[in-house]
């Protein structure tokens, strides 16, 4: 695709100052960019790398001059960029239709405008809205709806009685409605709790790979709208996860917990089962989160406290071998006061 | 399925007080259930939602009563609705046969009324059990053998030469027979020590999603009888665990690494490579096991420890910070006494 | 296959004691090899299993003498073993063409001596170089390349333009070029930020099963030759792995960071986005690194410090406990000894 710079500038609703005809074929980072490109320039300490671009045009914030550019001013240019990125997007999937090597099971039904790829599997009385795009190896058990617009990337295997709203985004290898973890010990040995419910992912939630979601034993495993999940997440057995909650790669999440809204867990963070966390809650990445915590709070640790105390006491921490050393200087020392203090004339240390 | 309560009663040896003859055709949890089901009363903490539930039955311990409901008491309200639930469980496998779509290996055996779904690959030689189930995607590899009754999920890969028991269950994603990491280095490079050895897994194992196994170099990784396994765990090359251990999700067991019977780690444990866990270990979760483990220890912390003095420490980790402060103070307070004493006339203080 | 003692002697370059003409037939461990096995001798403190050992021959060290066995003499008996044991090594893969289930797509090259299981799914204008083997389940988006003598196994996902050198082994499950976690908070909810760019993966790069690589926002995540990856690990986008690095199970490297050569990250490490990690870094397993990394550094904790420290902090830390009573104790008698002084005559302790 090919675009005059005063287009895009119309399209983002920017100003252009420098050549307006040059032609943008591409979008690539400040340092990447060749003749044909566009960058952008969002991080005022990357600005000593904007004389040195070769990209044919750069969006900047309104305050950014750099004579000898092409510049796209606007409000906001990493937003900006974002939106020349999507329009420069090529996509990579199946065709309109459905693969001849696709399996479809009895009573399923399958909306108008979609894409199923090669070897795709889907049950009987599945349900797939308009236009949702399913990559090859996807298997779809039997019973599970998903939404319009929703885009299934290759070998996710979704089982049966999900379901998927519109508009997810599940990446490759996700699984979605394994059973729980459920045991009971018996004699020794542990018996299998039968899984029976579902899970629920609700419309806009993105997915990362390799992730899994497990049922519910009974009711449902719920991730609401707009959660975004990274990849090699662990949920667990009747979590419930609230709106645009943000769960960053390979946290796990314990059964039957429920997040707020606009949780954010970093990184390899992990909680407990059976515990709540507020709404606007930040945990700090590898924290260990082992009972509710209250809305709004920003934790760290492993087990997780208020992330101030938690940056005093790691830096405390690597003092602590020295004072030890000087715990035990101090009671040599007062140990030496003491014997002086005791050797002092009798009648005069008990006036 | 519809059945009478008293049906059920009779089913787990239980005793019907109210209505014998009301009509359940599902289960649900307390809060969630609706006239036709059946739910129970295990943790008395809930036991004042027993008077709001619309159920149409309550399982309850001996000593519960509650006028007006049906109840069905037992002495384990909970092992007798996981027995229940498993009545009511509705059964998503393929049919019994083999998809069209499968494509099966030179020498391969597969019992009598297996279900072997669409796109299933199956390598040479490979021999399968009676009435295992095979969901779609599935890989086989050469000379695998699957026990009887066992349940493979979709997109699930077993490389060549794994032995899988019966009554297994691999949850979707998982695999089986990866190559162990290892590698000599040589000349700052990595030269790949071939891994020729094999996985075997016991009867009764349970394997979450997305979990991986690696064989081993030589010789047998090996998963014990009854072994429950959770999602996304990782288990090196050359590891052996004990019959009946739970692995939590999350869990990280490196190469070479023997764990005994009834062994609990929790959620995102790691374990170094070359140690032995003892019989009835339990790992608190995030924990890092760096040397071997004594049988029957609780331990805790990275790297762990026994887990009351790690319950100590971390509590005494976050006054750190204040006894620092402490220490300074009483340092002052101590070389005031030191001036104070050296102050006093020489001869006394000599006497 | 069979090989006399003294042939395999010749292959390793080594010096038989014993019979040269003994048959071997397989590879194993020193405790589990039975006749026609050969094993080896590599680690000094399992000398004493050697006269109990059944293997037909030992590959030993130089200075090892066992009258009565069959030994075969190296420089370096773990990696002669390794040699050996590759060529006892059975294939298992498909067979030399294209599986007739496999779906490929208009434009595609596969090179010669290729082999294509069943099931795979090749995309549109994708490009495979020589000999390369690619397992059943695997699916190649569009525009991707592969190398020659690649292997890769069963269920792997390869999104589209990803490019995969020569010699690389991927397994099973694992998935390169899903989309990077990128999203820009919008009136509360989280608009994504398209990821265009691509994945790189150099020659020689081993990667484990259930791996996860994001294709960069824009540019290209880069893992340069020779690195070795093991299962469940994330790399997020942009990340850049230097030549020979090695990351162990189940860590987490957040988008944009830059790893030098001849890194290892230990099990469940987690890395923070955008930072730097210089050569020859090595950090220990479970550990959060949330800031660069000069070259040559040992960390270790979470937050990571240099490893001494952090071992000597975490000593002190279990000893914390009764330093904070100790503490107590010396401020009190700190105070006893202040009351003691001040009780002295006022014209003694004034003077």
């Amino acid at each position: 695709m090919e675009k005059q710079l005063r287009e895009l500038a119309e399209y983002v609703q920017g100003e252009v100052v420098g050549d307006g005809q040059v032609v943008i074929s591409s979008v690539a980072g400040i340092e990447e960019a060749m003749a044909g490109a566009i960058t952008f320039l969002s991080n005022p300490k990357y600005r000593d790398k904007l004389p040195l671009t070769r990209a044919s045009a750069v969006i900047v914030a309104q305050d950014v001059d750099a004579p000898g550019l092409n510049l796209l001013k606007v409000a906001n240019p990493y937003f900006a960029f974002a939106r020349i990125m999507k329009l420069f997007e090529q996509k990579f999937h199946p065709p309109i239709g459905i693969h001849p090597t696709a399996v479809i099971g009895d009573g399923a039904a399958i909306g108008e405008g979609c894409r199923i790829g090669a070897h795709v599997t889907i049950g009987h009385h599945v349900n797939i809205g308009a236009r949702t795009i399913i990559h090859p190896g996807v298997v779809l058990g039997d019973y599970v709806t998903v939404g319009a617009d929703t885009l299934i990337y290759p070998n996710v295997s979704v089982l049966q009685e999900a379901q998927i709203g519109d508009r997810v985004i599940l990446h490759s290898g996700t699984v979605i409605g394994s059973d729980g973890f459920g045991f009971a010990p018996m004699n020794g040995e542990y018996a299998k709790i039968p899984q029976i419910g579902t899970v629920v992912i609700e419309d806009d939630v993105e997915i990362g790979a390799n992730v899994t979601i497990d049922r519910a034993a009974l009711g449902q495993t719920h991730i609401k709208k707009g959660v975004k999940i990274d990849n090699l997440v662990q949920i667990g057995h009747n979590v419930v996860i609230g709106e645009h909650s943000i769960i960053v790669a390979q946290v796990g999440i314990s059964g039957s917990t429920k997040l707020g809204r606009h949780v954010t867990l970093a990184g390899q963070v992990g909680v407990v089962g059976h515990i709540e966390i507020g709404d606007d809650v930040t945990v700090a990445a590898q924290s260990g989160i082992p009972k509710s915590v209250p809305e709004k709070s920003v934790v760290a640790g492993s087990p997780a406290v208020d992330q101030t105390l938690w940056k005093k006491s790691q830096i405390a921490l690597h003092k602590l071998p020295d004072a030890l050393k000087t715990i035990r200087a101090l009671e040599r020392r007062i140990r030496a006061l003491e014997e002086q203090l005791s050797a002092l004339p009798a009648d005069e240390s008990a006036s």
